[in-house]
């Protein structure tokens, strides 16, 4: 690992995919566990919000998707960005960093960078305020990041091939637009963490590319 | 409602109490509201964390009571400092504010100080980044606040005749002498909002210096 200038510690074997609804994070997560794992690597597949029993009951508070009692009313911006960070910390120190500290790979879908794509840009909330949380609580950040780029309406139709919308799922397509152009502006300022893939392509297509990438990266780390 | 210095705002109307497990908090609201509804007044009472019906999902998480499920692992610090503060960001927006506003009053057992004393004095987490929680996500502070204070020994035995002790009733007593500690700190600096009761008397006497504190203070503020 090494120090960013920000005060954050890049841990190279963690790895995020990035992207909006229907990017397709998940299928692309799956080949790259795969790759990794061809390779002999111990790896740890999770996802935001979520990655402990706990952080995926506050998944279910953020998502409206509990199943278990009467409901309750939607979070405020502010509650949603605390929510958010609070299920990130324990994530943090319950699941990636012992993982990372073994030195198994960690795969996360999703992970900081969605909050300054949906709280920041979507919602509108201070980047400072992200920033401090993320120095604060969160410390680490992947070594790359796969941004899954996609036109929102494509995006949107794919996800809602898959089933009932969530809480998040059910916005309108100006949120979507901010979280992509919101993506694409923190993929542009640190170009070396990030890379952009044009997920409108056929899934083979985006899956092949993804795997360049991890390929390319894993000559730089080890 | 006025602007404290720290950039707070102080509203009149807004009382809180304070105090460790079984000061008596719940008793003397209750005695505080009938006071204040024989005045005339509307008037909100409430608790945290919780507060709406999400801030009350948020507490389950906290305290470990939640009855529905296979259970989750206890909150790292951190997380337990976001999740109070996610509560309390939907209490002030969903519940505070919206009756302040109206002009009703609002009693809270527990506010904001309780963060600096359990998250702060006893987690040992840092009371400046409580400080920029208060002002980003919360942003109001209690005309009133009255700190039950009771020796950690006492308050525990009357809190145990309650039932079984959740999570936080469940901390050593090292743990509950630093929140002890904490709150008066708190409250000797900030002398004019804190009235300091020794709860350690007979509830009736407790209940009588409250409200001699509440209309001393109702004199001040009509
Ligand atoms: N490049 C692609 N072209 C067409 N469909 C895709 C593509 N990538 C994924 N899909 C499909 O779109 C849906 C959403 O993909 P998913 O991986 O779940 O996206 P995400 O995890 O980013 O929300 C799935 O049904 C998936 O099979
Ligand atoms: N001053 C007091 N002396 C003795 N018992 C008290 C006193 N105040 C409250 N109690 C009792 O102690 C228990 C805890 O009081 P409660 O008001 O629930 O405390 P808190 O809300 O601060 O945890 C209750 O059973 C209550 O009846
Ligand atoms: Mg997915
Ligand atoms: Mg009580």
């Amino acid at each position: 690992m090494s120090d960013a200038s920000n005060g954050l510690v890049v841990w190279p074997r963690l790895v995020t995919l990035e992207g909006g609804e229907g990017a397709g994070k998940s299928t692309v997560l799956a080949a790259l566990r795969d790759a990794l794992l061809a390779t002999g690597a111990e790896v740890v597949s999770s996802r935001e919000p979520g990655g402990t029993p706990l952080a995926e009951r506050i998944r279910e508070l953020l998502l409206g998707t509990s199943t278990d009692d009467g409901g309750h009313e939607a979070p405020a911006a502010d509650t949603e960005l605390l929510l958010m960070f609070a299920a990130r910390a324990q994530h943090v120190r319950q699941t990636i960093l012992p993982a990372l500290e073994r030195g198994a790979w960690v795969l996360s879908d999703r992970f900081t960078d969605a909050s300054y794509a949906y709280q920041g840009a979507a919602r509108g909330l201070d980047g400072g305020f992200i920033a401090d949380l993320e120095r604060r609580v969160v410390g680490i950040v992947p070594g790359l990041t796969l941004l899954l780029d996609v036109p929102v309406a494509v995006g949107l139709q794919r996800a809602r091939g898959r089933g009932p919308a969530d809480r998040i799922e059910g916005e309108h397509d100006d949120f979507f637009e901010s979280v992509r152009a919101g993506y694409l502006k923190r993929a542009a300022a640190e170009p070396r963490r990030f890379h952009v893939i044009d997920a409108s392509q056929p899934a083979a297509e985006v899956a092949t590319q993804a795997l360049e990438a991890m390929h390319a990266y894993l000559r730089t780390v080890r």
